[in-house]
């Protein structure tokens, strides 16, 4: 019987290559050891491959969610920097993080009592079960509660409801799709209107200081005109272009951002994580000097 | 008359591929408006071409060496970080650097009497002043002296001599070819040698936590023999494979060299530099968790 061998556009003679109108001119290539899944679910397309250096990686429309080596670096920051800037989170909400990671650091944290996850396309679920287990793994825990269905529905259905949550993470794929609408001002007052007084949301900004970070700064302008404090930070990581994502904390009540309202000891971070620690922290909201005066409409 | 097109192994359709036995399994992807230049000179392969995003590229033996873009992060840093790190610089050298932007940030330090650069290809400068004009300004200033020999000889006689200088800035090109010399024992004793008591040097590190750490912890470990302090830190750009380039900082003295002991004024840094300032100098020390564990040989 013959296997065949499955395809996808984004692979020639055995590398993989994004490239995208959001950020022209330039693009990322990771061998390929042998391509896993190809489909195209409800809502994207779905590519697994087994890389040669980087473990099993994501794609999404084209585009690198997770690789098994780097991933971390990102679901630790995504996670950690919301969840230590908020003094006892209990109630803990992701929107999208399909493959789990995030959970996986949500419950390293003692105080939460509840974290749930709404995830549109279930495919991304059972995919990274088969081939992410480590991320996947976020999904075992008994504090956790799947809601497989859209999330900007879900968040407005919160904000009605009493059952507000302490810190959420928008964990979504790239603003030039479907995901849209999760960089938009209405989703970001339905959030302010879904978190407790002291609540905190993290979002990933899509771009950083080097691709297009104008849109970042229509993006904090955004969640400036919701929230009373908003910072950008960054995790720096090989598997996505330019090597580096950013990420846009809010808070609901004023506070200083760049600073962990609690921390672990050195040996809970030595068991806990890989990335995350209080001097990452801190400098992953230093910018540099041209970045910093462009945020802040200053001249340089 | 027809004009013979340039080409270049690395460019097909249009786009740039920097992939490198030094990482194996990752690519970075430049998209090409035009070939400018290609040669084999005495020492190496030299491209120049002119991006669509980054403006022109000059690329050393396949390896992305400075975007018009980006240059200022590296050039800035792999200057400044050195330069803050000694109270009163006025003799500087640089080995390498023969696109000119390292000297024309070190004449941004009043205290500087003399700048010299020992660069062993003199296509290089050539190429600079052509193709680089922003980075070949640095040639202009009369403090700058040029020498156009083998940088490891240069050290040797200025090891031997008593004009000593008090930061010496390796910016060479990656070990694995005729820079590898650069990053062995005998050069940093060499450098030792060839600085004041108060010396400070610099070295681009090649690789970065991601790409290769253990050959950063071995650098390190080198540095570690031969000076009283030493530090790591890294340059985040987009044209550097992984978005990072480390660099290794070490001074005759033992100090802390992760806190400038001089800093402009908000006024100077906003006129002088557009990467780096005092914030950005001491964050590009802090490492991840599991680097930071790597590097001191602690577990994680």
């Amino acid at each position: 019987m013959t296997v065949k061998q499955l395809e996808h556009a984004s692979i020639k003679n055995s590398w993989f290559t994004e490239v995208s109108d959001s950020f022209p001119g330039q693009g990322l290539m990771l061998k390929v050891e042998e391509i896993l899944h190809v489909s195209q679910s409800e809502f994207q397309d779905v590519l697994v491959f087994r890389s040669t250096e980087y473990g099993n990686v994501l794609v999404l429309d084209g585009v690198v969610q997770v690789s098994e080596r780097d991933e971390f670096a990102y679901q630790e920051m995504i996670c950690h920097v919301a969840m230590m800037s908020h003094e006892c989170p209990k109630r803990v909400l992701v929107i999208g993080g399909g493959d789990g990671g995030v959970l996986r650091e949500i419950v390293k944290h003692e105080s939460v009592e509840a974290a749930h996850l709404c995830e549109i396309d279930e495919s991304v679920i059972e995919l990274s079960k088969k081939y992410l287990p480590n991320m996947a793994v976020g999904f075992d825990n008994t504090k956790v509660t799947v809601h497989i269905r859209d999330g900007f529905e879900f968040i407005r259905e919160v904000a009605r409801s009493d059952e507000k949550y302490d810190v959420i993470i928008t964990d979504s794929s790239d603003p030039d799709g479907p995901a849209e609408k999760f960089f938009q001002r209405e989703y970001f007052q339905l959030l302010h209107t879904a978190l407790n007084d002291d609540g905190i949301v993290i979002t990933q900004s899509s771009e950083n200081v080097w691709l297009n970070f104008k849109f970042v700064k229509q993006l904090r302008d955004i969640c400036k005109g919701v929230f009373a404090s908003v910072e950008y930070c960054a995790a720096l990581l090989p598997t996505y272009t330019s090597g580096q994502l950013g990420l846009m904390v809010c808070s609901k009540k004023p506070t200083n951002l760049k600073i962990p309202k609690r921390q672990w000891t050195q040996e809970e971070e030595s068991s806990l994580v890989r990335y995350y620690n209080k001097e990452i922290h801190e400098a992953s909201f230093v910018l540099p000097n041209w970045a910093k005066h462009f945020l802040e409409g200053t001249s340089l």
